[in-house]
């Protein structure tokens, strides 16, 4: 892996970028339920079957009359609901009454609609006579053969109700992704415990599960004691799960014996260590692993580290997995007031608030007082890319930032 | 509802936002699970119970001494790692070894970092002594009683992960929405199923469903056959299920048979039709109903149609029951290519791929053929709003659009 990063020195975020993308390869492939598809990648094209629509269909509730027949009064000669299939040739002075949806009984039409006519019995009187046929003809929408969603695309709501027009009812996507999620650190309890002094409630379980949520992977969590044999005799309890994996997440506790512990435990699960820092703020104490087709994340235990980590890299992971075609993980915005970056050293993942106004996307740079700052956390949707050495930032500069997920 | 609308006239998306936001009261409070919240909205404000940081912690790997003390050999006389309380006063020459996230052993200190010292056996030789202390100290983060999510948020990743660090382990939100659907329409198959002619396939089922699950809806969805006697039959026979509903979703067939249809079991089961047509292109045969507390749409079968209903409408609706602060549903963005109007003399809501560019928010327009078209439902990610009577808006006018959901 010597394009990217290696164990000796610190990665930058481009770089660890570049290697996972290098490293997480499309998973295999599986034909799910549209109710389940939502979110999904689509692996390969999908193609309307047949035209569409299938048939000559009405677009309003009317009459079908013939276009050349220009006279005001029509005997009504048969009622044509959608559903319906019921050809026949009009003749001249005929009318059919048509639902909306309704297939057409034949060429060289036109429908009137209802509200341009009257009707007694069955005969029909036109008092307005439009130019429009109004009548969705077969293959307006589309071709058969025309490529309707395109493999790679990360299927939508509108999406899945084209697939299911076109009858694609169990499309080909990617399966879902598999995560064993580990929290360690001694002074973590869960968040429905009172911490005792020097203790803290776990707020990285949480944000992983829902991470993990968002990304429709199945996975587990688990606790892990800091003590190492502990900790092995527990994941050799465990050992089938982290088999099947594509992803490890370890959420460390903050101190070197932890990030030690953690690149024991996966160096002792056979993984290669490729990343042990970066060059980031926050972020800085990150370990990268594989194994085969497998990565592993040892994240900085710092709720924002973890924030930030999560967001650029295990996304970047995710994404690659799910073989959705690459798009830039960075956009641009403008900064909404000063950010005071003070030409710190490290390349700086800034919490903001993003928001459109009068089509402009804004950042708004939150207040940030450590990489454990809960208030910065609670706001941000957004993370400004602040490049090393940068000084302060006025309002209007033009940045690059993260959308970061929900 | 005079401020509103009423049967008689065609009423604007307007009319019916504001209509339906005074109808849509927020629903009753629950305390849920972090891992049942994401997305909920949260009905009061989240406090720091106690000050975050909770004691003062170090923040690096290292030595802390006391900040009078300038020499450069200590004696280590303890270790405090995170999860540690160890209170000691520190005398001059002596030195604790320290975690990140270990609790300071008393005030007046400072950390040195690991890379600065040197250590053989219990001596530590500082080699070099930054003016910075490496301690977060207690209440950095905020104070007790600061609120840290205000009433009304929509709860994002982040801020379930501040929430759990401050013990709100079960944060009060508002009830999941509880929904039915009944899709209608003789021509209706499932998607699975190969149409006969005069048929098509179900798409409306599947996108109505992605979108109750997006909003956290529970939920159930029903086939209404044509038969009128049979369509209530069926329907009495779920009856406890539409009673506690807070939302009824009709997705009609497209005939005005179907329309009276719906109408007509609305009626029957005692709702008040307040709006029975729309302005709006696509999306004119919208009703709008009300029982009690209980809102129901009769919505217009044209995938497109209803697709635009559902993130216009059907999304203010839930937006109102989860009681969150309300937001402006248009947003402002910028054309990036001509939309052929022509005049027309409904308010259009025209399918758009909306993409930041360069920090602004650019919509491309879709060819849309007619309310059935697929390919823009496919692609749209955006609804343009276009006003009656527009003619032809260039690249670059500015406009209003609604994001649709996914």
């Amino acid at each position: 892996m010597s394009t990217a990063a290696n164990i000796s020195s610190p990665a930058s975020a481009e770089s660890v970028i570049a290697l996972l993308r290098e490293l997480a390869k499309p998973l295999a492939m599986e034909n799910v339920s549209l109710s389940e598809a939502l979110q999904r990648v689509l692996r390969e094209p999908a193609l309307a079957p047949e035209d569409q629509p299938a048939f000559d269909r009405s677009a309003v509730d009317g009459f079908a009359v013939r276009l050349d027949d220009a006279r005001t009064e029509f005997q009504i000669v048969e009622e044509i609901r959608a559903g319906d299939w019921k050809p026949r040739e009009l003749q001249l002075g005929e009318a059919v009454k048509i639902s909306t949806g309704g297939a057409l009984p034949g060429a060289g039409l036109q429908i009137v609609m209802r509200e341009d006519a009257e009707v007694s019995d069955e005969r029909l009187r036109v008092t307005q006579r439009e130019p429009e046929t109004n009548i969705r003809f077969r293959g307006d929408d589309c071709r058969a053969g025309q490529i309707l969603v395109e493999r790679g695309t990360t299927l939508s709501h509108g999406m899945l109700a084209v697939l299911a027009s076109v009858g694609h009812a169990k499309p080909l996507v990617t399966r879902r992704p598999r995560a064993v999620h580990f929290a360690t650190g001694n002074e973590i309890i869960p968040p429905e415990q009172t911490p005792q002094r020097g203790q803290i409630r776990d707020s990285n379980s949480i944000l992983v599960r829902t991470f993990l949520e968002k990304w429709s992977a199945e996975f587990t969590q688990h606790r892990l004691p800091e003590d190492e044999s502990a900790a092995k005799y527990q994941i050799s309890n465990i050992k089938s799960e982290i088999e099947t994996a594509d992803l490890l997440l370890i959420s460390g506790g903050a101190s070197v014996g932890e990030h030690d512990f953690t690149r024991r435990l996966l160096e002792d699960l056979g993984f290669e260590i490729l990343v042990s820092k970066t060059t980031l703020r926050p972020g800085k104490p990150l370990i990268v692993a594989r194994r085969g087709k497998q990565i592993a994340f040892g994240l900085p235990g710092n709720p924002l580290a973890h924030f930030v980590c999560l967001n650029l890299f295990a996304r970047t992971v995710l994404d690659s997995f799910n073989g959705a075609t690459p798009k830039e993980l960075f956009q641009r915005g403008v900064l909404a007031g000063k950010l005071e970056a003070d030409g710190n050293a490290r390349e700086t993942f800034w919490p903001a608030i993003a928001e459109l106004k009068a089509g402009r996307m804004e950042l708004k740079p939150l207040r940030w007082s450590s990489s454990g700052d809960l208030t910065s956390l609670a706001q941000a949707n957004a993370l400004v890319r602040v490049v090393a050495g940068e000084m302060n930032l006025v309002a209007g500069a033009e940045v690059e930032f993260v959308a970061t997920d929900c």
